[in-house]
């Protein structure tokens, strides 16, 4: 079981924070914005005297509040309370969702870099990862369907996409998810889509498109969803599965009655979250933009530091003039400072499937105000700087 | 992967429920005593703008708490915060006990019957149960080492026992414990214990012992607690590893990051929850002997029907004058009521890892007061008439 790139390093930040020196995260997607006040109205005004478990797929208020925003935001007029499975967070969503569609020995096909958590779960079942590599130079686009053609072998039972991606912040174009519906068609493989980062949309992607969105797809989609991000709301741990393919929610039930419940407290909390105006997607939406182009246009100023503009989410991988993250990152935080202040971030190499990738690379992830990320970026120029003098 | 036998029923109860009958639910361990209300209080003050991910290990003062809770209450005075792990609830704790300490075809041994869901999550993983065969004869006692030694071979990796036990109630005995200590020595095996009911101790058993008490077994010992039962917050899913054995928990805490991290606001509740008053124990202990006796008392007055005086928990294992609990346990849901009430109670088959064993037994949970108990005591007496004559 390989450690977390995004908290390896944390030993050496909790001796930086020792030392006095004052650490810009930039390793994880732990954003700042105010949580909707809704959710802290609710559990002030829960009147219960027995914390008790809820049912095994969540409070049924839960899945209709669930049900009802995917319809109403996102148009999925289709989708019902009876098409949904709460889980404790998007992590465990994934991970039943694997569990209850391959195998011991059986093979998914991930396009890479991917988010490094998807190795673990995969390792906890016993399941191989195939990882399709998406390139830097064209932004991560979807590779053609011959690469996919490629690795595809009868253990094959699933591909899984994160959309809008972590850790490339690539959108998928609706001319992609037509690629991946037809290969996912003529081979008969789920598609799961972690989709927990879709209110993350900038720039030139208008359109987002669901997985769910396919009636074609109907027994091949499932759709992995948080409240995590779209709320800032990580530390309740609410995620949900969605898919209409009845025997996959069932046996996905089934280990979340091992598990028992979700937490009962956050999930009153959730309902009440689902109500929130319009107002504050656009308002956090307006804010992620800012930080975004702050950061690319800072990074690309950087001599030898390369990004792209991401089409979503709050993540990017960049290259940095080094020649392996690892030990560039954890030297930012044990050797260096600017000013008392470092950065911290997520070396790269973790998130490959493929040994030696990703050297030169850190995911950033851009959950600072824009005055701290320019003061971060100026961290890492200064730090640069130095790294390359030793 | 085997459906809850605890939860299985479910959609029968649902529709007796929507014909008006009132269920009396022995079938699921909720209790119906008040959460120490310093919980209630402890989350209506929060006072946070953004919900958080906790350290994946949990909360420093969660741990802090449940170190000196442990030190103090139980005399584990050897016990530190940093050999602890916070997980979402006791379900977890064991998952990644099992995913750290045996790879995939590994065996462990658990006396049965057993916890239904520790068969689910050893197949999570790949990993084999090897039951040892405990008597509803003399109360479910520990078998000799012969029994133990019989079924260990080179691919045991670990013995797992549930102390006070669930689903027989059974609480190990000091001389018990010594001897599965010998055998963990001796063939260098990991002892697992899950203590989730140690607070639910009765009768003659005055010195409950945890596995933590051991000197020797240091390395060797691996605890399992919840918050759940001892406080009556099951829905909290707050539960913890505890362990000297620093690789253990370093491996534990790869499968902590890779789920982020454990529920914040629950978390937060429970870090008060610990300071609650002695007196709390002690009423709820007294109020669960109680039903304990009426539960017995009644039973066993009842044709057919045999149950011994379980020695904590508040489960027992119970025999039942039919050929299959299975059947009998859904019809008196989906058929039967008396004066418009009936029982659910969990078919036993379903806590033993040996097909076919368990048929004419059913595990009750007595988390109803005496006077709730003592109707569906009758209930089940009616039940059983009518059953007899069709």
């Amino acid at each position: 079981m390989p450690a977390s790139p995004i908290r390896k390093l944390a030993p050496y930040a909790e001796q930086a924070k020792k030392n006095g020196i004052h650490i810009y995260h930039l390793n994880i997607g732990q954003p700042d914005v105010e949580t909707p006040h809704q959710f802290w109205d609710a559990i002030k005004k829960i009147d219960r005297k027995v914390l008790e478990y809820s049912p095994s797929n969540g409070f049924e208020e839960v899945r209709n509040k669930y049900a009802y925003f995917f319809q109403n935001r996102y148009g999925l007029k289709n989708l019902m309370p009876d098409d949904l499975l709460v889980t404790t967070g998007g992590s465990e969503a994934l991970l039943f969702t694997l569990f209850s569609i391959l195998d011991a020995e059986d093979e998914i096909i991930i396009p890479e870099p991917l988010y490094a958590n998807y190795i673990g779960f995969s390792k906890s079942g016993n399941i191989k990862v195939r990882p399709i590599p998406t390139d830097f130079e064209n932004g991560f686009a979807l590779p053609s369907i011959d690469e996919f053609e490629k690795v595809i072998n009868e253990k094959t039972k699933a591909i899984l996409i994160c959309n809008p991606n972590n850790p490339t912040g690539y959108a998928y174009s609706d001319a992609e998810l037509n690629r991946l519906k037809e290969i996912v068609l003529k081979h008969d493989l789920f598609l799961i889509s972690d989709e927990v980062y879709r209110d993350f949309i900038y720039g030139d992607v208008k359109h987002y498109t669901s997985v769910l969105s396919f009636p074609e797809l109907e027994q091949h989609a499932i759709l992995i969803d948080s409240i995590s991000k779209r709320f800032s709301a990580c530390g309740a741990r609410i995620g949900m599965i969605a898919t209409k393919n009845k025997e996959v929610l069932q046996t996905a039930l089934k280990f979340a009655q091992q598990r028992l419940s979700p937490p009962t407290v956050e999930q009153l909390g959730a309902i009440a979250m689902f109500d929130v105006e319009e107002h504050y997607f656009t308002k956090v939406n307006t804010e992620y933009r800012k930080r975004r182009d702050t950061l690319v246009e800072g990074l690309n100023k950087i001599e030898g530091v390369k990004c792209h503009t991401p089409g979503g989410a709050f993540y990017c991988i960049v290259q940095l003039p080094v020649k392996d993250t690892d030990v560039f990152c954890q030297w930012m935080l044990s050797d260096f400072n600017y000013g008392g202040e470092t950065v911290m971030m997520a070396p790269a190499s973790g998130f490959y499937a493929t040994e030696g990738k990703g050297k030169n690379e850190v995911r950033i992830a851009y959950v600072l105000n824009s005055i701290d990320l320019n003061k971060a970026i100026k961290c890492l120029e200064e730090g640069l700087k130095v790294y390359k003098e030793l």
